[in-house]
């Protein structure tokens, strides 16, 4: 069963949720901005569901729910900001917020940010770089270890994701936000449940040595980097995941991914990002700039199809696609989720806000309820 | 056959050669000094060797050898830059030098270069920013066109190739240097030479379609963007494809890569490039960064192996091994390569400088000629 609710709805649940976990209202508020625009563009790893993880976080970890990022130094071109111990969506839109202002003033803004924690989906963030007519770029590293070095048998990185985006047709920046390994852990746990064999290159066994069994990856096994093998360019995919953690971590002065104590240190998260946003309009004209982003775009999507039923897209199209459906159709959510928010709420003492919105009676929608629960 | 030579000679001879076809001393002895910092590195892909595509490419279109680059537009943190319709090796290094002295000013340059061409491996424009205890990236759009976008099947893009470089230890900054592309297509050539199959995910047959048959991909066929197949994150290599022709092309105003006039055009070569550098010191204290960059790499490098006789190395790594080896023994040139540029140096009036220092008599080395020719 798969239930479904308007945006706000959805993100006024997030939102109820962090607030009886302590955060600030406005903070809460942004916080579940962030989360609701990944599961209204499809991302759903970096949604909603984010909130189960974050429970299980704040149970053996110190998170500061009211935390106030600061700047640390600044320049006209770039700042330090510190996240204050908290969860990173507040810090890490301020973060680019601030990049914005700093590309806007003086063509170019870095800003660095240490002692943060998981913010969403990195997409949200290049997104306003693109929305305010700015390239944007952004880094984080991460919790979660994962994924050797090639050549490695004991795992030293995470997903590790870099995120670029351009601003083109209007609605219609290119937007790229990947991250670093060929896959992600879902992808293979997919493969257990349905018996399935992997392809060559998702995952190592224990030892480090390529498998396509997904139970071998899940067991004592590894994630590969993006390019899989070190015969297909793996070394490729692992050199992108360094260059992520020397720019999110070794510039701000994060914990090192590589360090023992890195998420298990006593003080709390210490995650490290990289936001940055430049102002195309240095180089050339800004709308000369967006044509062409539009034309290489368009280009691309003219190509000759391998499938004449499947067309060729460019990076933000599949997220554009599940936008328009769900801004119509609502956010989709399964029945797990759903029940473990619910308890999670309850726990919490937060109230709960999604049973009614899956009500096909309150007249707000004009789907037949058997559209709403697909 | 391969004979060695030491890298001044090596350079000599490229740069009498680039002198015969009209370039000006200071820009023929920058040139060479490019080339030859490949091949001292082992990217042979990139060295001397590239001299013969020169050398057809100057047959059948117009190479400006005297361009005088100038800069266009330029602010305190960045510049847009003309290559003048020249080769791009000169262009690219004053356009480095500039990112470096706007980074050493104002904290970050960002540099934009269009109407350039090849200008050899990317990984001597970061190392220059690193050796400056700076941040680099540098970013290129190329000419041949061998790469679909996912599920695509006419070919939209080359190798597209990305770099970043970042100051750690003393002499061993981090260095990454590749091109979006599972493997070059020299590899592909390579299976067919041996009667192999090529291993899953390296090209697709003219139809789109992955094969591990390499004549495939060498009749019509295509090379793969990193990662591949779709299932196998190839969609992530085809978006840094298209980040990479942003960067460098539309930034820059230069012909877009998917342009039907893209390298047919008669006015000259019109590549496009991108450079950026910045300072560390913007968000803590440089000597702070670098420990920690070099106690990343240390802490990959003490990964525990797949195999024991083969240690996990970090990007930079296996060049600076390259050096140190081809510092001492000289730089190999295999005989057919060997051959070529005699002829090309005889056709275009360049004095010839190779063969003497072949010769074990000469006094300058200690190496017996057995390992002179190996």
């Amino acid at each position: 069963m798969t239930v479904r609710h308007d945006q706000e709805t959805h993100r006024s649940q997030a939102s109820a949720i962090f607030q009886a976990w302590g955060m600030p209202f406005e903070n809460a508020e942004q916080t579940s901005r962030v989360l609701t625009w990944a599961d209204l563009h499809g991302v759903e790893s970096h949604g909603i569901a984010m909130i189960v993880e974050y429970n299980e976080r704040r149970s053996n970890r110190p998170i500061n729910f009211a935390n106030v990022p600061f700047v640390v130094r600044e320049t006209p071109v770039s700042a330090l900001m510190d996240g204050d111990g908290g969860l990173g969506h507040v810090t890490a839109t301020k973060a680019m917020e601030l990049a914005v202002a700093k590309a806007r003033g003086s063509g170019v803004g870095l800003v660095s940010v240490r002692n943060s924690g998981h913010f969403g989906a990195l997409g949200y963030f290049t997104s306003m770089a693109a929305e305010a007519n700015l390239v944007g770029i952004a880094a984080t590293s991460v919790f979660g270890i994962r994924v050797p070095p090639t050549g490695g048998s004991q795992a030293r990185f995470g997903t590790d994701p870099w995120s670029f985006a351009a601003p083109g047709a209007d609605g219609k920046p290119f937007l790229l936000d990947m991250a670093t390994t060929t896959v992600a852990s879902g992808k293979v746990r997919n493969k257990i449940v349905e018996g399935q064999e992997m392809p060559h290159g998702w995952g190592f066994d224990p030892s480090g040595r390529p498998t396509t069994d997904p139970a071998q990856v899940m067991n004592g096994g590894f994630l590969s980097p993006l390019g899989g093998t070190a015969d297909s360019g793996g070394h490729k995919g692992y050199g992108l995941a360094v260059m992520v953690n020397i720019l999110a971590s070794c510039l701000s002065g994060s914990t090192l991914i590589t360090d023992p104590m890195h998420s298990r240190q006593p003080k709390g998260l210490d995650v490290g990002h990289f936001f940055m946003a430049f102002d195309p309009g240095l180089f050339r004209e800004v709308s000369d700039f967006r044509t062409d982003v539009a034309r290489l775009c368009d280009d691309l999507r003219a190509t000759m199809p391998v499938n004449p039923s499947t067309p060729v897209k460019v990076a933000g199209d599949p997220e554009r696609e599940h936008r328009i459906k769900r801004e119509r159709e609502g956010i989709p959510m399964g029945h797990g989720l759903f029940e473990r928010l619910r308890r999670i709420a309850e726990e919490s003492g937060a109230p709960w806000l999604l049973q009614a919105t899956v009500d096909s009676d309150h007249g707000e929608r004009k789907e037949a309820p058997t559209e709403m629960y697909s």
